[in-house]
């Protein structure tokens, strides 16, 4: 099931889309919820970023060719790191990189969305509180990254949590291509195999400690190809039976 | 004045204390709001978390003598990291400190609460910006901070962020005394004089990146005397003109 976050013209609303058309999500987004009637086409409606979490969790270097490009050590459990949720961004919409910010780069990366609330859970048991799946670019201010030591600067500016196009549920996080582009050239070309740790082990390590939340997200990490964008640029993530998330860069 | 979030059997609100009396908050807490009727003595209600946070930052080493103490160097500009905001812990809540995290210090700070929308504010604006102040404790998870090397787990653990016991509106951040006691004994004794970087400079270098919401709150940074807190203890922030934030720690 494909599900999107929409505006069309005053009004906002979940939505299940269904060969290009979209109904109204009926019920709770978490909770019980069935199809209702016909709301629009797809192209009618502007789509906004799928879920608005309270928490935007991510990993660090865990893609092994990744570490390598940023001269890193492999970790030797899932590093975690947050982006605040006001950076938050919607599929379409601009990505604002300040001149002043230096640096800005491309992040693609599959983006798990929690469904129930998850504490202390198994590794066995971690995919039970996935709600689905979504495209992610965790856009970075790569110099103030490495000058701040803390990323959260660095990950949080606003626009800097693209998310989109809308979450699938069910299906599994391994084995889909994921790819980024920058004005139709690939960047990034991995495969979410390539993870060293798994979804499974992200969710049974983060909740140890953190409790997650229905909505919370959890970036997964980034593979290899890392680069710069600027205004002007539009950059795709597209990862294999999920979507295609799409922003455009603009300067300040 | 002093703004509680409570509990009163199974209602929770807004209140506004005076005089050991409890007032129901009317309007919006960021808003336009009124003392309305009387709601119950303090001693009555359980105290909340007085806001709920959408985001928690916080400031690293932004007392000299505790960069010193971490045998660090002072930052050149404002250091940013976020907590988790389901580490939100209320006053009198126990902070739970597993086993197997290790080491786990207290850090008492002066913490703003957010009252507007701020994006790009000058340092001359910053403080038309903040709402009031609490006390809080940056509970860390010291040996997790260094193993890491990225903040975000060691600082999020559930009930790590504890703040109260009411915002304080109006009255400066400026020249506060304050202190953390662990069963009594003080451990942190300073001034909020001793900021290396001001709550105008905090809300200007943050707001330049990160936009910050009503009820957004921002841990300004601990001084100096950190040290570790186990199970049994009992740890108070006091900050002057502001009030106790008292916490016991318990076992996983």
């Amino acid at each position: 099931m494909h599900i999107i976050r929409y505006r069309l013209e005053r009004r906002t609303g979940y939505g299940i889309v269904e060969r290009n058309r979209v109904f109204a999500l009926e019920g709770r987004l978490f909770g019980a919820f069935r199809k209702g009637p016909l709301v629009a086409n797809l192209s009618e409606v502007r789509l906004l970023a799928p879920v608005k979490p309270a928490k935007i969790l991510a990993i660090g270097k865990n893609y092994a060719a990744h570490a390598k490009e940023l001269s890193s050590d492999v970790p030797s459990e899932p590093l975690i790191f947050i982006k605040a949720n006001s950076s938050l961004n919607g599929p379409g919409d601009p990505i604002v990189a300040p001149a002043w910010a230096g640096r800005v780069d491309h992040e693609g990366e599959l983006v798990a969305v929690i469904g129930k609330k998850a504490s202390r859970v198994s590794e066995d048991d971690a995919l039970d509180y996935v709600f689905g799946y979504t495209c992610g670019n965790d856009v970075t201010a790569r110099e103030l990254q490495t000058k701040d030591g803390q990323w959260a600067r660095a990950k949080s500016f606003d626009t800097f949590a693209c998310i989109g196009p809308w979450v699938v549920t069910g299906g599994k996080p391994e084995g889909r291509k994921i790819e980024c582009r920058v004005n139709e050239t690939v960047r990034q070309s991995s495969n979410t195999d390539m993870l060293i740790f798994g979804l499974p082990r992200l969710i049974s390590h983060i909740s140890r400690a953190i409790t997650l939340y229905p909505g919370d997200i959890i970036y997964t990490g980034t593979p290899e190809g890392i680069g710069p964008i600027k205004p002007g640029n539009v950059v795709d993530v597209e990862i294999q039976g999920i979507g295609l998330l799409r922003n455009p860069v603009i300067a300040d």
